[in-house]
């Protein structure tokens, strides 16, 4: 693991945007090669789409919202479009994005008719006073704001029906709760100015209860951002990653500590994740365009793209 | 206020517990004597329960409970009862409690019928596999745990029915909402293991909308503990104490760049939210018994307890 990550960083010095599909169970066994060439298109797109908007001069932020859109509308990765059912049969989606130029964020939690909710995380960003809105009140204001609203039925494909179909099924001849499976979407980008930004997007664990709401809207757990340090998006089991604030960890290393990006990612992933059990992995990428995506869990659907429009997409180790 | 804080810093070497019942647009010309008189005895009375759990030999998870369920439960403080309305005229509540020793943490946000938020935070961390729940979600764990479910009803006192009554008449004559003024309650301890622990609860923004969550529930932000260095609760406009990760911030500066906890707390409250706008305060803890509440606002209703049960609370300067 340790070769390819810094393999990777040594390849793509000056990226510009780096994403993630997941780093939930992915195993080769789980994944036909058609099934893997699809996701690698999906990485592919999403990378087009916001290196398309940094070509034409956009900010970090409207590339890592148009990435993270891209991989949103995607129907195989968990977020929006495509997300895990909950123990209820529904979809409750999670979304946060962060400008490192200003520290401004804005998140939206338990949303269940917002078609972009990364979106609706930058609306409330940048039009509302707001950092965190969560539930009804997220999607009457993303409604109020403009925002397209779906039936939640959009969001649910067949093959997550399916999933949720026969583990109802497995739970009613086990009595036990199959175990959850994660996925989230992220990106990370750095502009021509210099500024950096992060944004998630997930639909969470799949048959989770209760309201159960992960890192990836916790500004600071699942996603961060700062100039001064790194952008960084998160993917795992959320759990672990609020416990252990792991995307302001990773700045505070580097801004505290003096630690480079790679260090400090790969510490947090692999020193005080792995030890408590948090599976996952996240991307990280600096105002200078170095980019760092350890994980430590056997795969995890990433890529990144350099200025140059050269790009690198990847599932296993 | 640098004095104030030294002093007190200097005074209460071997603080076991500290609260705050927040940092919210508190001045001397609003407050009668006899308000401050029942403020001061309010905030007593929280450090007693914690420090009741203390002295029988229970955790400093046990004792920051205890302290901030006697908050919650008095009318004076804005969380549960006596919490602040929101603009459809209802109350949503948010709470977390983090254990410094095992960084297990739970969390509940916009919830409305759980009498206690910090209890149901509690069962969130203790028996459930998650960290936050949210919403209706939320409710129905704590119902299922056996917590105590009341009719919303029971939040609203007579106070603050009138406090948004008034704003609605002011909404209607000057077309603008009122600012909303924060509050929030908390507590940090550390017990005779030397594991520390930390707590906060709150009814929000006044008038706030769209769903709108705090700092309070989010780990990291308004609640952070960890043996290694210190607990956190935080109180003021959560939305730059999201954006500064300010607990788990105060964290990293001791771990990481060898500060001090009266360093750390100070230049988080003083040197980052300030020149932001980010009115408020925290207080902190170290496994040592070392204590910091600094504060930029023109109040914060504080207490802290030692060892031996001398006490300590204010409201100003």
């Amino acid at each position: 693991m340790k070769t390819t990550v810094e393999q990777l960083s040594r390849r793509f010095r000056g990226v510009v945007l780096a994403i993630h599909g997941g780093a939930g169970v992915i195993t080769r066994d789980d994944m036909s090669p058609a099934q893997e060439k699809k996701h690698l298109a999906g990485l592919h797109a999403a990378l087009n789409a916001g290196y398309a908007k940094l070509k034409k001069g956009g900010t970090s932020l409207d590339a890592v919202e148009a990435a993270v859109r891209s991989l949103e509308d995607c129907p195989l990765f968990n977020a929006a479009h495509g997300a895990v059912l909950n123990h209820d049969g529904r979809i409750d989606l999670d979304a946060a994005i962060m400008d490192g130029a200003t520290l401004n964020a804005g998140a939206v939690a338990a949303v269940r008719t917002i078609r972009n909710p990364v979106s609706a995380a930058r609306a409330v960003m940048e039009r509302s006073d707001h950092v965190m809105l969560v539930g009804q009140g997220a999607q009457d204001f993303a409604g109020a704001v403009g925002l397209k609203i779906v039936d939640p039925e959009y969001f649910v494909t067949e093959a997550q029906r399916r999933k949720y179909v026969e583990a109802l099924e497995q739970e009613r001849k086990s009595k036990r709760r199959p175990k959850g499976k994660m996925g989230t979407v992220g990106a990370v980008a750095v502009d021509a100015e210099g500024n950096v930004a992060a944004a998630t997007s997930t639909g969470g664990m799949f048959n989770k209860r209760w309201g159960r709401v992960g890192d990836s809207p916790v500004i600071g757990a699942g996603t961060y951002a700062s100039n001064e340090t790194c952008a960084v998006s998160c993917t795992g089991h959320g759990e672990y990653f609020i416990r252990l604030v792991v995307a302001h960890n990773v700045s505070s290393r580097i801004k505290y500590a003096g630690e480079t990006l790679l260090q400090a990612s790969r510490a947090v992933v692999h020193d005080e994740l792995l030890p408590m059990g948090g599976e996952g992995g996240l991307i990280a990428i600096d105002a200078k365009g170095n980019c760092s995506m350890p994980f430590n869990s056997e795969g995890m659907y990433r890529g990144c793209i350099t200025e140059s429009g050269e790009s690198y997409v990847a599932i296993f180790k």
